[in-house]
């Protein structure tokens, strides 16, 4: 008290050299975020020549269309803000995706859309569904809300639990190919938890591209089911931070509300327009991963790894014989990134993300020398 | 239900041509959120040729240097994610403002921050204080996080209200200089009332580079002090979503957590380094912007206006004769496009970004026109 009161008296006398006279520490925050620990993404080294497979970006570059429309769009008119209805946008995911403009809402990557979602539907207390092992952003996005985790297991298979839609949960959230598995649900599987839940279902499709799924169509049918997509995977634009998300017109007015008005910036927009008017380059470059994936798949089983199905743009392999992290790290030491994660099921996993033909043969070749020293 | 199981049907035999069958609309949506009104941001006409000076932009381009390093960033790296620490920013901030760079945390937009700092210190039916007249997001912000508004009354000269500081509100949020008065408060009457309040003090800088004022030095003795700044205005990047927080480590830390990940997309990265190395081409547009600023504020007070003393990029002028209202539509038929809010104690005032010499000169010339007809 007697440090503030020093303090107030400097400013009063305007002296402006200040000495730090921080007072004893006082806590602010809300006891959620308090006692919650901090999402840790995948390594993104800034230096070092790594074989990047840790963060499921995409080994190709985005189409060179897109390059060119954001060096056009590097103006003085960056100095005005973005549209924030994204209009444009909107209407051309809805001449691909099919959806009228309205059935459509933008995000600053699908994990800002993830965000919006928990807070348009679920408040403290409230309870959110997932099913475990998945995407592990979800748990700190609910803990940042203040709602309570309600967690089934997937069994080993990862076919959707039944349990999953009795949750009586406000929000359900299904990554589809899950992450980390792979492993693809049916639209049909999808639309029983639709029919079944009582609250929204989130289909989350970041990988969608990579496999022969896709359910925007269950929201002509489900008004409780809202697909999210990102063009971070698939579109190589994980640099470029965006998402979207597909819902009946009155899920996506409500959640308008909850969005920053101006998430998306102006390159963003670009970006994202020109992707979708090159989808062709897309699908190229997602069929090729689905190649390597397959001759990965392959290799890793022969070398005895359990690998699932992936439709995705990784593959999960289970260690038969060295325990994983130790595989991980001296991966790590030859400059080749994998995930590891230090968590129940997944211990004895590695995931791969699906790189070149080129890396993919680095990483078996290496991996062999490591298992045969 | 039955619309519900023939849906099911659909997808159990593969049929993909769906029509509508949307069920009786369910709300699913928390009650704050089904009661707010969605924030209306200041129009973005995407045709038509204006002179904006509506929504604070910049009359002038951002420096070339940010365009070039723009340019030369599109490139095949956006296939990957961002630096989620955005380190190479923070120290740059670090640099330019003097605190080290864990004193640092960046948002996509300063809106970013504003809904970052909430969620940190708020829960549901906490109090989160203002005064009003202030910007108009606060509001809606406080809504979507089901929190309590709680408003204090400004008085007509815009002085920080006493009451201000009583509020016991776990957040209080000034901006400063004050949208849309454009009136500043000193670094002593903000330091009592960072003395005073039990909770946070946000200080909201976003036109800070407009003044002589600027309180990142109150960190140093503050611990429950946060200013907020953006690149929006000063830097002319209102099309990037760049904004910036300052505050004792231990809120910073914290504050992480509610944050996304990868908020700041590659490009924005750039472009807030880039302009943090030409604060040059910054402090010559803030300067030309006051010279402007203080002659349209005498050519409206010899006018009939009354104008408050601005330090922002904007003032506000009360208008004698015709109803705001009225002015703002004629002014909008003639192609010029200031801001009206028809909301109490600003429905007899229009606030008028300042722009170019010459759109300035225009719209004076405009008005004078408009109130001798």
């Amino acid at each position: 008290m007697e440090q503030n009161l020093l303090a107030l008296h400097k400013y009063a006398m305007g002296i402006h050299n200040g000495f730090f006279t921080m007072s004893t520490q006082r806590s602010f925050f809300r006891k959620n975020i308090a006692e919650m620990e901090g999402y840790i993404p995948g390594e993104q080294p800034q230096t070092g020549s790594y074989i990047k497979l840790n963060t499921n970006e995409n080994p190709y570059p985005p189409s060179p269309a897109i390059l060119d429309q954001l060096r056009q769009s590097c103006t003085d008119d960056l100095r005005l803000y973005p549209d924030p209805s994204a209009g444009s946008l909107r209407s051309k995911l809805s001449n691909v995706f099919g959806p009228s403009p309205e059935h459509f809402i933008v995000g600053n990557g699908s994990d800002e859309l993830l965000t919006i979602i928990i807070r348009s539907f679920a408040g403290e207390k409230d309870k959110i569904a997932y099913a475990y092992p998945t995407y592990g952003y979800y748990k700190p996005l609910i803990d940042v809300q203040g709602a309570r985790a309600v967690v089934v297991d997937y069994p080993d298979d990862f076919s959707l639990p039944p349990q999953l839609s009795e949750t009586d949960a406000r929000i359900t959230f299904i990554v589809n190919p899950n992450a980390p598995s792979g492993t693809l649900a049916s639209n049909f599987e999808l639309a029983q938890v639709a029919e079944k839940v009582r609250g929204i279902l989130v289909i989350d499709e970041a990988y969608v591209d990579f496999s022969d799924g896709g359910s925007i169509q269950l929201i002509r049918d489900f008004d409780n089911v809202i697909v999210v997509r990102t063009m971070s995977k698939s579109f190589s634009l994980a640099g470029m931070r965006i998402g979207f998300a597909c819902a009946s017109p009155d899920l996506v007015a409500g959640m308008w509300k909850v969005k920053e008005h101006y998430n998306l910036n102006r390159l963003s927009l670009v970006a994202a327009e020109a992707a979708l008017e090159d989808i062709a380059s897309m699908r190229t470059h997602a069929e090729q991963i689905c190649q390597t994936r397959a001759r990965l798949t392959e290799d890793l089983r022969t070398l005895g790894f359990f690998v699932w199905d992936s439709a995705a743009n990784f593959v999960l392999a289970r260690s038969p014989y060295a325990p994983a992290e130790d595989l991980y790290n001296m991966l790590r030491e030859r400059k080749i990134l994998v995930r590891y994660f230090n968590q129940p099921r997944l211990d004895d996993c590695l995931r791969i993300s699906i790189g070149t033909d080129a890396e993919i043969d680095a990483f078996t070749k290496t991996l062999r020398e490591i298992l045969s020293s």
